[in-house]
């Protein structure tokens, strides 16, 4: 095979010749041609360090799952869809890919982070952002207009990866939003009542969750003299309140984004206070604030919302936070964050790939959830403008992941990555027909079991695999047991036999392994 | 906005600007603007048809997934992990992209469905088109020389989708695979075991499971005369003929590929046999097979093969077929396809998203799971090449979707899209948080319930909901219950209505919903 260098050159070579086509306009066949070549020669090159060292890894901000990551996903997994379940929310699914138009327009400067794929001829496509937007797509498709829905599944993001911290370009997010006409609060009420059970169930340490509403926000800018077309990009530097301080962000606000000094002192003063419903009242008496209808329907609402968290007695997590301002464009209402307050050093998760990442100390992994009130989007998919009223929320997962991994790391206690019950096992030679029979003889009766694929394997190694594996409990065969029509049934842990009958073989394992 | 013919005459404009400045050699930078125009004005193009008619449509080849579909994949889904689980799997998971190179060189002539994404900068990338390959790049890249484990995920093929015989573009694997160095066949004979475990449990009608070895095709191509460089080609050829007569496979091979008669005849006499072990031996026997050594150890293999599945008691189902072939290169020994045999007219399930696919009457489902050994595929990914066994079966599941969708659709049963057990009702207004407050209790106790978002909502609608949705329970409260410090329990099917406690309305509902 070429060296890397000569690879270069023809590539530099190859790349005159297509540029030189289609200077000349030559068919559309010719230059799909060159191309070709071109792109060919490309991933030679990717390839060609393979050739001493072969390029082995996954993707740039991807990883993947082993069988212990796998054995906590599942558990976290079965925590939120539990929970999900138990709020009689529905599941849905949707394709990976979207078509390109129906993701444009959605996420304002985020837009240039999202995956598109090659134009293979057809349609344009693009790696879904986010499971809301498809969501949307979805019910106007479908003219739903009222639906409780779940859906977990994996979203993609071209952005900066930080591994350790749980940040990645391929991650899961679990979404739960309600659609439809109701009566204001109420859903979304239920939404934060959501994210406190999954959080509290989690055990993921204390945590908070903060609340805002974007029409308190556009009210506030307005009666402290932000100009109309300066609202989002005012609301966008006063999200980065919660990485910034007030003189950096209220310095972005001046100088960066051209606001009066005056404006920006105001918004200082409002976005500083925190609060229950005691502060929606307060704002709805304030001089100013009641001047802006907007600010006023956010703070009744903010009013009632805190009503109906005091009757399902989450109260004591959720804060009131004029400084909660989200990036989305498509929020319209209330919005919500739930940071995990936990301090102090984290331990660090090994880099998965060996992507030469960096590792970082101490770093705080933030908001875990979040989301809020969009009433236009499904309005922009209909063909008549319909709109469906939708609120809900996304459980920011691979966060959640990384902390459970650092805990089970940190914990003595071992990552079971099977549920098998019973290892099927001989101490003498030749009996491996006897093995597979009882083998399959559980399998089919819904036992959990493994045998060892050797024609003579000896009992030690098979001991050792259920030690390692955590498996409880062995079932041993050798002559005399066939000849008793038993199998002696060994406790792993204990160390303890006994003769068990074949015919109650099943009965005895189910009952010794029905809590694990 | 601009209509079509604007769009598409600045759409020629820009990509006269875009050859002129590549033809100048102008920099990067400036190239790379002027052609994320043309883009844009492309992306446009592609909205535009949405003036009127706007595209909301998912990409081609795919489909969403209702609240129903959702139900029933949960149910497959659980069959055949429970089956994995059974058999002691392990669980992983893998990006859904890998590097292009990683995918290069592994799928012959279907290379070409392969999804690739567009180079954004970065890694040269593309959507994975099975599970097999990046479970072998997982293997080599973390070293893991045996490993038993499971994957169920979607993969992705430019392919020409009949989504009316579930066939998509984007669909689920569910694969098992075990890998390692063990004694011959008994891992291979688990994997046909687990097929049988599934379509059994799945109840999907009667099925057949074909069994040949790559080193039996190869041995008898040998044989039967077929040139050493014309193996691959002819066996592609002889994986047609579940579609094709023989006398139309016969006429590929000697006009098309080349063929002698002679040769075509010799392997047309051996391609119509099928048996059990009893072929094996009398292959064995045969005075031509028994020249070519490749051919004798499959066989040898196969009647071993044949002896596990005695004791697995799976022989009933499982043919020994010498004209399977399959179509993948990474086959090293045995193979298997499982079919289901029941024929006349299968319902026509409705298509999902009016893609304006034409409906197929009366379409058999064919094949629903295939596998084989592949012991050379880790060796690929390898820098040092070296092997590691394996042996593995996919479950083709979106063909399982649509067989156990058509039986949703034809039998009375309906399909339950949540698991709520309990709606918490009032008939009385006025009573919204005290609704809630119930229903709080309830979520807090781990019971699914659900509850308007309503102010006052009429009883009949609150009960319509749950004959709607399948809910068994009410529980009403009024002035009067609330007062007795009592929950009207009422059962939806028998309308029947009793008081309970508010103190043992948890354990009452449970005891009433345990077999749910």
């Amino acid at each position: 095979m070429a060296d890397k260098a000569q690879i270069q050159e023809a590539i530099k070579t190859q790349g005159e010749v297509v540029r030189k086509l289609k200077a000349e306009k030559a068919s559309k066949e010719q230059i799909d041609e060159e191309v070709a070549k071109l792109l060919e020669l490309k991933t030679q090159l990717g390839g060609d360090e393979g050739r001493h060292q072969f390029t082995l890894k996954t993707a740039k901000g991807t990883r993947d799952y082993n069988p212990k990551q796998m054995a906590i996903r599942e558990k976290v997994f079965n925590t939120i869809i539990s929970c999900f379940k138990r709020h009689g929310a529905e599941n849905i699914d949707t394709p990976v890919f979207e078509l390109k138009e129906t993701l444009t327009g959605k996420y304002g400067e985020d837009s240039k982070l999202i995956y598109d794929l090659k134009d293979q001829g057809g349609e344009l496509l693009s790696l879904r952002y986010d499971l809301t937007v498809p969501f949307a797509r979805y019910l106007a498709m479908n003219k739903v207009t009222n639906i409780k829905r779940y859906h977990i599944a994996k979203v993609y993001r071209r952005d900066n990866p930080a591994m350790t911290r749980g940040r990645y370009r391929e991650f899961y997010q679990c979404d739960f939003d309600i659609a439809g006409q109701y009566d204001p609060m109420i859903p979304d009420a239920e939404c934060l009542k959501i994210v406190h059970e999954i959080l509290s169930e989690l055990e993921l340490g204390d945590f908070r969750i903060k609340v805002n509403d974007r029409r308190i926000l556009d009210g506030m800018f307005a009666v402290c003299g932000v100009p109309d077309d300066k609202f989002r990009t005012i609301c966008s530097t006063v999200d980065k309140l919660d990485k910034m301080s007030w003189e950096d962000v209220r310095s972005e606000m001046v100088k960066e984004k051209g606001l009066s000094e005056e404006a920006a002192d105001q918004i200082g003063q409002y976005v500083s206070l925190q609060g229950g419903m005691d502060l929606a009242e307060r704002l709805l008496q304030d001089a100013k604030m009641s001047q802006s209808k907007q600010a006023c329907a956010g703070l009744t609402d903010m009013k009632q919302l805190f009503s109906y968290l005091q009757l399902f007695q989450v109260t004591d997590k959720v804060v009131f936070d004029l400084s909660l301002a989200r990036g989305l464009d498509y929020y319209t209402g209330v919005i919500y964050e739930a940071i995990l307050t936990q301090t102090g050093p984290v331990p660090v998760a090994a880099t998965q790939n060996g992507a030469g990442e960096k590792a970082e100390e101490g770093v705080s992994v933030g908001s875990v959830a979040g989301g809020g009130r969009y009433d236009g989007l499904v309005g922009m998919f209909d063909p008549k403008g319909r709109k469906v009223p939708c609120v809900g929320v996304s459980i920011g997962i691979e966060r959640v992941f990384s902390i459970m991994e650092q805990k089970a790391e940190a914990s003595a206690e071992k990552v079971r990555t099977t549920e098998t019950q019973v290892m099927v096992a001989s101490a003498q030679k030749n009996l491996l027909e006897e093995r597979l029979r009882l083998t399959a003889e559980l399998w089919n009766a819904g036992i959990k079991a493994e045998v060892m694929y050797k024609k003579n394997p000896k009992l030690l190694s098979q001991l050792q695999h259920c030690e390692d594996s955590g498996i409880p409990l062995v079932a041993i065969i050798g002559e005399q047991e066939l000849k008793d029509g038993v199998v002696k049934l060994r406790t792993v842990h204990s160390r303890e036999e006994i003769d068990v009958s074949r015919a109650e073989l099943v009965e005895e394992i189910k009952r010794r392994t029905s809590d694990v």
